[in-house]
């Protein structure tokens, strides 16, 4: 049994505790730390049996019977606090991404090298069990050997323009995700991005100097071809779709719905629609990455999302990026 | 190359005609006949290259250059006609049933027998693609041992009270397929039925004698049970499915749709309904069973849809009427 | 927050525990009693934080701090523990079936109201995503009048023979959920049966007085028909399908699969299997059915499957296996 | 009634020889030729009542008679053919490409424009029902403002390396058709597009100088991006489907397959592959094609796929080619 201490109290911070909570054999909170506690937050922790609460987390740190920490702060600090984390002979969750800075994921990766402790990134959908099956497939050889990777990602309805300003842009908040699902599916490496985007759910979302629909290329080092399109709105709800097609077949999968009941009318056959968002949709990845990383550290496992699996998606997002401004394909060489 | 007569002009001696027109190869309809012979009937034949029309059917049993009748007149003068044709040498195929009695369709096979024609049945479902892949799984062993044979059959409007009068009862004019269906499936003879029906589509029918709603047991010889349920009006179209459960797994059918076309708006994520009805959903059944009774008249093979086939539904029928009128289930044997 | 006791610590008891420890807010487990306390049971009471472990269940019953108490002991126990529960004002809930007699369901249902305590069955398929699904549509309106009810329900693979000597046959211990389910969604009363069945799957269960496989048709108050299909064997899985079809429409289930991956091979287009059986399907539902009772328990609400719901269900059961023995529909006004 | 000549006697002249003969009213088949007539050919001819077979094409150009032709021929004559045709008057269906230089293509354009016929490109993709319902929904409005098109476009095998040798290359004779989609499904005009390929079905294929696997991603002028994946071999069968996204909503086709039969077993929940080629899957939109054609010419109408719709793919094709040999996105206006 392993203490862990969570280091934001926001909304994933809280997902990552009930999952410990709820699912996790072998794990137990002993203390979150947030920026702003507040009477609700005291009280939430103590319905989920956390007995600590505090408003710096160094103390979490600092505590000797903490073996673990979940990095649930904001995107900023999770470096500095990984870092800390690191020196402090801690384990380490940090939320995806590390960082928007190339440098400064290298400096924790090297900081939690040094240190000799479990880094685990928050790629949760890694954990799927839609996309699960389809990494099982190519890994099994049952589609042979991968050709065209595709993943359909779309969020049911574009963030807040305040949060669109500070988010780094599409790249980095929302296709990073489907950025590290190409290289799990594929399990190769991305060498070159064209990335084609554009303003077409909101105006403002332009105006704010980002972009809500995109498509874009992604070269493999084994050779396949893989492509992601992106949209901030689909009005039907959470896409999120995947197929992988190679020499001796191809498997995709659909979206997860609320129930399988199939209504037929005089308008049509009508099913449901996707879940709504990841909190429906992921609730289960969630948890399963939860307890893959207790695992990796009670039992002294590799974590099935390393240091290199945060860096790299933040490099294929800056070549994105630089694609879409300079209109043509970047090598990852020449961001790295 | 045959040349075969049509008797009856209506809706399905049409159908037929087509099939023959584009898609048989061995055949051509040098004649046919009907009780009113229109201008509109004149032309349409015209148009098909059909060269004589008769008032008469009797003039084309008399062409000694016809070798096959189609029998697409109305239902009670299937059996005559039938027997006039056999005796004429004529080879036979007949719409679906042959009658409602018995003892006349026993004559009628009996005249067959002795004329040594060919005699096929419209049961034009046995030809339909999607059943078809059922009975092949099952002939192939794919599901092994049948142990249960379902079957969803729904019109998608009731037919006018004027025809629900004379129709005989659902059992005979729209269960009859579904009768056949499960021999057909199952490659098994009916035992036992146990019927249970009501009026819950319009009144009108029930004051007419008639039931609109049924769900009818079929013990078969095997061992196996089937269920059929029936309704006369499915407001989203035309649902004619069927499923067989064995040993080995299971396997069923969906309906046929204008196109694989899914819309996902904000109401849902919609397919299409289902065929309307039965010309479009069995349009290339129509044209299989030709070329199949074309092909038993050219190559000398027997029929596939041979007088018993068109005996046991009618015996199935008569043993499902019973059991709805009297609560209880009926063995074919007090019917036959 | 209310306490609870679990009486019966074999698998349903277990699942129970874990539903309430993890998912149901308001309540808390203070006891389980069995009547085999081993060591591994005393080990996973510990690791379920339930703080005691009792032999005798009337210790329970005793506990004046214990609300209510969850009867999962062996069938032949039910009905005699829940009198007792409800004689000391336990609220109960109550695993399926109360018992095979009419009368002693009668006798707890009276004990019951006297005591003045909440009473539910675990007929959990009610709270299941699907079924549910079904349900909300038929009552909001959205097929219309039901006119047929089918249910197909089939297990991946046969009981033990010797659990088939003692379950009280097919119909009690497997149907009568089906049973239940056809009440549930149809929102009418059965009023008749009549069932056909056979041994299929596995001499031996024949040999044991029982049957594997059987198509059930019963009449409904409201006019409707229903029909279920069983099965002791599916040897693709857990076969757990609805179809509601009325005056507007239709709707039907799926089966729930591990993931909606599909492979596309030389060997066609392949997607998983069901989930294995009821533990794997149902889980979600035996959490649900627990948060409603513990809801209604908390909030002085009516349970949400009550003694009514439990007794119909037994009455349908014994009126179908009169009807397979004696060859014809049965009332139930001749078993109530 | 128009007669029609039909130039080149190969499998696609055959195919429109087929649906005249069968499926469109209003056009008779006067005369077919080839460069090679054998017996066979001729044999064939006799069958399909077609009364004249020629050697000389021109001998159907000069037969007053003939109302119109179909130039079926290779594709290096499909210029000159539909030249020499239109300035005898005839009425021009061409299979595509009309050919590889847009030059050839404008004299061919200015040609039919001069004499007043009609003109049809044998994009029959565009009649398919599956791709028909989208464009449908898209014109009606359904999607709301098209975003992002998906075109998955895989054939079941290889073609021979001899034909690939002369080809064009697989973007000139397959994905022509898939550039022809986009267009038609978004209804807007492609303005750059950025290609990237690989060899990954067969080395030869790179021998030869070609690409066997692509995903080409297309900007269209209403700001919309479309995105293509192709690749030679499919080892499940012709997978032809598409996916239009849009502000209000999503549409996206299935394939086709010879039954919608589900057999569950031990192995899994399998489905048909899709109808195996272009022949299986196109053969109702070929007929239709044709339909439209001789609509276009008995009634006065424009074609539904006219000569600038020959054009454009062609010069995306051209596009594609380069921007695969550059790396780099190419703007149509740089090769138009």
């Amino acid at each position: 049994m392993i203490k862990v201490g969570i280091i934001g109290a926001g909304r994933i911070g809280r997902v990552h505790s009930e999952s410990i909570t709820k699912y996790v054999k072998g794990a137990e909170i002993k203390a979150i730390s947030d920026v702003r506690v507040t009477e609700e937050l005291k009280e939430w922790a103590k319905g989920m049996g956390i007995p600590n609460v505090y408003e710096d987390y160094k103390l979490i740190l600092q505590d000797p019977e903490i073996d673990a920490v979940l990095v649930c702060s904001s995107t900023n600090t999770h470096a500095p606090i990984s870092i800390e984390a690191a020196q402090a002979g801690k384990h380490i969750f940090c939320e995806k991404p590390i960082d928007a800075d190339v440098g400064r994921i290298q400096q924790v990766l090297a900081e939690v090298e040094k240190a000799g402790v479990k880094f685990q990134v928050g790629f949760n959908r890694r954990f799927d069990h839609n996309f699960k099956a389809i990494k099982d497939a190519v890994v099994n050889g049952d589609i042979g050997e991968p050709h065209v990777i595709r993943v359909t990602s779309r969020d049911p309805d574009a963030p807040p323009i305040e949060y669109v300003k500070v988010s780094g842009g599409m790249f980095f908040d929302m296709t990073i995700h489907d950025f590290d699902m190409v290289r799990y599916l594929s399990g190769s490496e991305v060498t070159e991005v064209y990335a084609a985007g554009g303003v077409l759910v909101n105006p403002e979302i332009g105006k704010a100097g980002d972009i809500d629909t995109a498509v874009i290329t992604l070269k493999l080092a084994n050779g396949a071809i893989a492509v992601i399109d992106n949209s901030r709105k689909a009005v039907y709800g959470y896409d999120q779709r995947a197929e992988v097609f190679g020499s001796k077949g191809a498997i995709q999968t659909a979206n997860d719905t609320p129930s399988t009941a199939i209504l037929s009318n005089v308008n049509g056959v009508i099913a449901e629609k996707p879940k709504y968002f990841f909190l429906e949709r992921y609730m289960q990845s969630f948890a399963d990455e939860m307890a893959c990383f207790v695992d990796s550290v009670v039992n002294d496992k590799p974590t099935l999302v390393n240091g290199n699996d945060g860096l790299q998606p933040v490099l294929i997002a800056i070549a994105a990026k630089k694609s879409l401004d300079e209109g043509r394909p970047v090598k990852l060489s020449e961001v790295a």
